[in-house]
């Protein structure tokens, strides 16, 4: 098992919510990560953008990650996403289909009252690349 | 890693719905899955059926995609089921019951507004058979 | 694959209200588990404690299965929390850094009405300590 504990900047970040769950846990060939909002990892605010821009932010965040670790989105396999407002789920879409190279990640989308933003986003990746 | 992508029939009514993502995706000895709802493979539209009827044909079509791959319900190892309305939880709890053989798999079952339809269901499945 | 039934007690509770799924199903190095809410084991009755107290019985009540198959909180690696309030997230977050100990599984918090209880929480466990 490895614990990977987020980059300094989104753990300055996360610290402000007084959030300390790990960032993602290997086991195996398989990476779970905790669910992710769009967290600004310059200002540590959540990005007060629209949905297309948080959608983006968030799953840019977890590339960011996936980097630190010497993965890349395209070891996603699986995205589970959590919409306050489930008539943006084709801007979702849209925003899905551009941040991520085919052939696609699974996914799931539905609606949710989230703590924080107006997506939540969590994933599953491993070791070996879809592309 | 294997990809595993809809039937033509199921393909053809993702398409309709700009739907691009995996259908499942194998790591080892785990497949997991993208969330569907009550998709008609025939009319290519979302059941207009009762809670009942959505929860069985949601179920029914995650047993095509699964022998299309050598599986079926069986090899189902998790079912998280999402419920528009969660009064409707003994119905589910009932189709859940009459379409799996015990001993069943593991569940989850919560409340959320949908894209589409009244129930959203994911799967985790695995390549030995639970029965 | 081996498939975890609730202890004697829990089965009893989940027994009134007609669940069947399997607590937990263990496939190679990893346990999924059912989603649970705060049934108290005694008395077989959702908690109606507040949502503190919900949360921290959850808890236990998975250290309890988790400890019947020889492993412990500290085996988790990933909680799934639903919240009815999410304005509740720091009481929970609370319990959350209370009843597990650093270094912490991941996390993901949404909202979503619930069937029974003000929380639902899923783990995901495996062989190895995170400790």
């Amino acid at each position: 098992m490895t614990i990977v504990h987020s980059s300094a900047s989104a753990a300055a970040a996360l610290a402000k919510y007084d959030i300390k769950n790990a960032t993602a846990i290997q086991v195996g060939d398989l990476y779970v990560f905790s669910g992710m909002t769009a967290i600004d990892l310059n200002t540590f605010e959540v990005s007060d953008g629209d949905i297309a821009t948080q959608a983006r932010v968030t799953l840019e965040n977890f590339g960011l990650i996936l980097a630190d670790i010497g993965l890349s989105l395209d070891h996603v396999i699986k995205v589970n996403a959590h919409l306050t407002n489930v008539d943006d789920f084709s801007i979702w879409n849209e925003v899905f289909q551009d941040v991520f190279r085919p052939p696609y990640p699974c996914r799931t989308t539905v609606g949710a009252p989230l703590v924080v933003g107006q997506i939540e986003i969590e994933i599953t990746a491993t070791t070996e690349p879809r592309v």
